[in-house]
């Protein structure tokens, strides 16, 4: 059974984002369209013979806490160890630390296709890859020594330990301690750790912590936080450093990852070792929160993906129904993909997820820039995936628990049953507006931060983004409909954000309460444009000739789908966002 | 833990619905304020006290088929046997039937109690009602003598049997067959039935099935189905009947309720009796469909209800970050309850699940007029029911997906987690898109016949019922700009409709390629006319002195965010239904 497209995937990297432009800087110069097409195949190789078979089971066979650790299912030993030895948990770091010096782009893309295969069986080498870049890009050379090669080989899991019981949103009210020890940047660590992700399972040897918590007498909230090393296990004596697996979380999906609440130094014998200097815990956290986020929308999109291809799928083989011409009941049932509101469901998920991942690949080559450009290429690349990484995160996780509701639909009767996979996306679609920042942190992070950072520098280079792929779309003639609308629409978003950032100082909680569906409205507008960029390339691909007329038609008509369908729904939002009634400010609690 | 709002149904029902005014029939005459509430309270009883403890429990031990036999939770069988007992499934039915000719509406009213408690325990009596409902309806007296009895005391469950691996949505191709046997109304039948709700389990004695089958020779396509009780045991000599369990699905959500596959006839020897006439069966169907239909919206509306009250005292209770304006971090954490954010999510699941309701019992309400009326008052009642339970069925299954999905994201981390009920209302919410008529059979329902029938007569009384509250509005000063948004909205979905009539009798595809759309339109108008005549009833209410002004601020509240939030999203949805642009029926499955 399908679950991605590699047709799509290729337009996406080489035809859309053209990816190979990475390739002219240095640090990519190694690099080609076949050392690409090698790691995709590759990844498509590990997604077909081993997580993919596993989706199902691993759903049914949830890790168990047993004898105080968690037993997760057989087949992901191997797994694990296939991420780390094939080199997939530091392809993307330099030569001299045994990487391969990919594109975070190319890496995506084949983190995409381990997810729309088994999400859950992704999580474990997606979370070492975070861990150890931290350990790599923040710590000593001596934490960088003792811990990372074992996470690169996927012997060790790392993980990412921020949750704690009374601190979920707010980092702020964290208070696992840290007590300094006689030794040098060595800490006895004292608290617990809620929804840790990977936090214990045995198909590993050791898991190493990245942790937040307090040093004693660190100044109180955010400026108080320091990053941690926890293993589980000392190294390099193997002695267990006091970390136990108190319990486990069973969830509605991605069942497979195991989720683990943790208590660190209950015997007073938990070892930490600082990573970088004291207090800038949180900031450097953030400064690989990019890379997580994006990497988060991704998983929303897999899912998505994943979902849509088995829907459609169905659709092309179930016959239910006829024309709604043909009244003659003895003339034979056709295949649902022929109903108007089936295609319509269908496209729903093709356009959504398509301009997610397009979305998605234009973040992950800011990504790249932000690593190898330099000076004013480099600096507005940061802004700009500052600007949009709320977005990547959060529309595609929002719009992913529709779209696999819409592929549940497809199915009907047999979508809710467990005999078809569409059910368990369904479930695994709902994690992802929730974990890496709630869409209503997202909200506040693009309306109460990023908007106006630098005074709106960042929401300009964006709204020039969009003008210059406008003027090219103006210069296709079938386009200039779609260009026209999109620039109404973002002449609109910008009065709109104006009426908004006239409230910023006076009143900032009616300024952001509801910087969620203004979050919503820009990620309309953002896949918008993604879609006139797929647009383009796919004009022009037909324009020259292209023999694929099926694979670019499907292009168009899933960009006319998003702007007919989509957009329109920045109407409704946009008369809200500039309403004067703020009645969620104004409602109490006793009302309700 | 709260599962609905015992205040807001007295509201729903006393005050904005004003059932008691149904005791002036002389059907309901021994009725009155006193005797329905006693029912509600006694519903309220069973929910508390046997329902609500096993919602979880049910999930968590499904049924199974073993050795050919569905066993369900043990205790179901206390369950089932207590509503046939204490007079739930027969409770509308005459005095002469052994009923107590309670009206329709107070019978949903103590269904939703028992849904919101827990839906999957629900479903088994609710099935029962339906089909003794065919049999005495449209059955022989010796068919009523046999079966009923059995049926209303709760030893037997009743099944609808339509559905076949070949028609699902397209119930023209049923394909089960019914050959006459020497006996009068005496048939042999011969097929299979899937996704059979409580087709077999060993929570009572004997399963009565309505089935659905075409007489041997009868004509092609609809007008060729019979309606039959092929019961799993014949009645009296107990002798099993061919009817075998062949399977059992495991499915999503409700997971307590048993869904059967069924083998029919297999050794040749399945005895079903003809109800009513030969080939009238799917008539008798739809003439039960409204009611059946409006209980589904219901379903959803109660699982809506309990996945708000369950985020709700959540709210109230977890601490969690501060106000936007505090940046002191030593400062205590507040409530979520007290963020805006926090308070739209509440404010949208309360003002969609209270919307619904009021829909659900104002539809409720027409039922009990068509039984119990007369002349205009009848027909008008009968004609604007068959034009609301399209949306009644599918506003509330469309939107409680959604809703319940909100209750997830206000617990965050902890919303996904089984520790709490909410991610069990998210996957039992999905299921009612797609039962009793997928969303997209009831926009072809709503557009393509009942907006037509009578030459538009329904839509005008719908208008004309729009208008009325409108004008009632009006005289309320507070009230006024939300009456005069809803005239103008009105006016836009006349528009819209007149729009798309015009195409039905050029191209029927076309016309119908956004019903799905049209129906969400239309459902969006019907909601919000609910609110204003909620809103009427609390601002009367307030104007009287009432001292409950909490509660009727919090209608106003509701009903201001539904003009707010969701009125609007008529803007985009009308845009895109009176475009030119037919994508849908243009694309082709080759080009996805």
């Amino acid at each position: 059974m399908p679950f991605y497209s590699k047709r799509d995937l290729q337009f996406q990297l080489f035809e859309n984002q053209k990816v190979l432009e990475l390739t002219c800087f240095k640090y990519f110069e190694d690099h080609s369209q076949e050392t690409f097409q090698m790691v995709l195949e590759a990844a498509d190789q590990i997604a077909v013979t081993s997580l993919f078979p596993l989706l199902t089971d691993m759903d049914r066979n949830e890790p168990q806490l047993i004898g105080g650790k968690i037993k997760v299912h057989e087949g992901m030993k191997k797994i694990v160890r296939q991420f780390g030895q094939d080199g997939w948990i530091n392809a993307t770091f330099s030569y001299e630390e045994g990487g391969q010096q990919l594109p975070n782009t190319i890496h995506l893309a084949a983190g995409f296709i381990f997810q729309a295969a088994n999400y859950s069986s992704s999580v474990y080498p997606f979370l070492t890859t975070g861990a150890a870049n931290l350990i790599r890009t923040f710590g000593s050379q001596q934490l960088i020594d003792t811990f990372t090669p074992n996470m690169y080989n996927g012997k060790w899991q790392g993980t990412m330990a921020l949750t704690e019981p009374d601190a979920g949103s707010s980092l702020t009210d964290l208070s696992t301690m840290a007590i300094p020890t006689e030794k040098e940047g060595v800490f006895k660590i004292q608290g617990q750790k809620i929804y840790i992700s990977c936090g214990d399972h045995d198909a590993c040897e050791n898991v190493i912590h990245l942790m937040l918590a307090r040093i004693k007498g660190a100044p109180a909230g955010v400026k108080g936080i320091s990053l941690f090393v926890v293993p589980q296990k000392r190294v390099p004596d193997n002695e267990p450093n006091d970390v136990l697996t108190e319990g486990i979380y069973h969830k509605m999906g991605y069942k497979g990852a195991p989720i683990a609440h943790l208590m660190i130094g209950s015997n007073d014998s938990a070892e930490g070792y600082l990573v970088g200097e004291a207090n800038k815990g949180l900031s450097y956290m953030f400064q690989m929160m990019n890379e997580a986020r994006v990497g988060v929308g991704m998983n929303a999109a897999a899912i998505g993906t994943a979902a849509f291809q088995s829907s459609l799928a169905y659709a092309k083989e179930r016959p239910q129904g006829r024309k709604i011409t043909e009244k003659d009941p003895s003339k034979p049932q056709i295949p649902i993909i022929e109903h108007a509101d089936v295609k319509r469901m269908l496209l729903f998920q093709k356009s959504v997820t398509e301009g997610a991942l397009s979305l998605l690949f234009f973040c992950a080559k800011l990504g790249d820039l932000v690593h190898v450009a330099e000076g004013k290429e480099k600096e507005e690349a940061s802004l700009l995936l500052d600007l949009l990484t709320p977005i990547a995160k959060t529309y595609p996780s929002e719009i992913c628990c529709l779209t696999t509701s819409a592929a549940v639909q497809i199915l009907g009767g047999a979508g809710y049953t467990t005999d078809f996979p569409v059910e368990q996306y369904y479930r695994e679609a709902r994690i992802h507006p929730i974990h890496e920042g709630t869409t209503g942190i997202h909200g506040l992070d693009l309306l109460g931060r990023k908007v106006l950072m630098q005074e709106g520098k960042a929401l300009q280079l964006f709204a020039a983004e969009i003008i210059k792929t406008i003027s090219s779309a103006k210069k296709l003639n079938h386009l200039i409909p779609f260009a026209e609308k999109l620039e109404k629409y973002l002449q609109r978003a910008q009065q709109t954000s104006f009426h908004l950032f006239g409230k910023a100082s006076q009143n900032p909680e009616e300024f952001l309460s509801d910087a969620s569906l203004y979050l919503e409205y820009i990620g309309i507008l953002t896949i918008s444009w993604q879609w006139l960029s797929q647009g383009i390339t796919a004009h022009e691909a037909l324009d020259k000739g292209s023999p694929e007329t099926d694979f670019y038609k499907g292009k168009l008509m899933a960009m006319r789908y998003f702007f007919e369908y989509e957009l329109v729904k920045m109407d409704g939002l946009g008369k809200r966002l500039v309403s004067d009634d703020m009645l969620t400010v104004e409602m109490k609690g006793e009302w309700f």
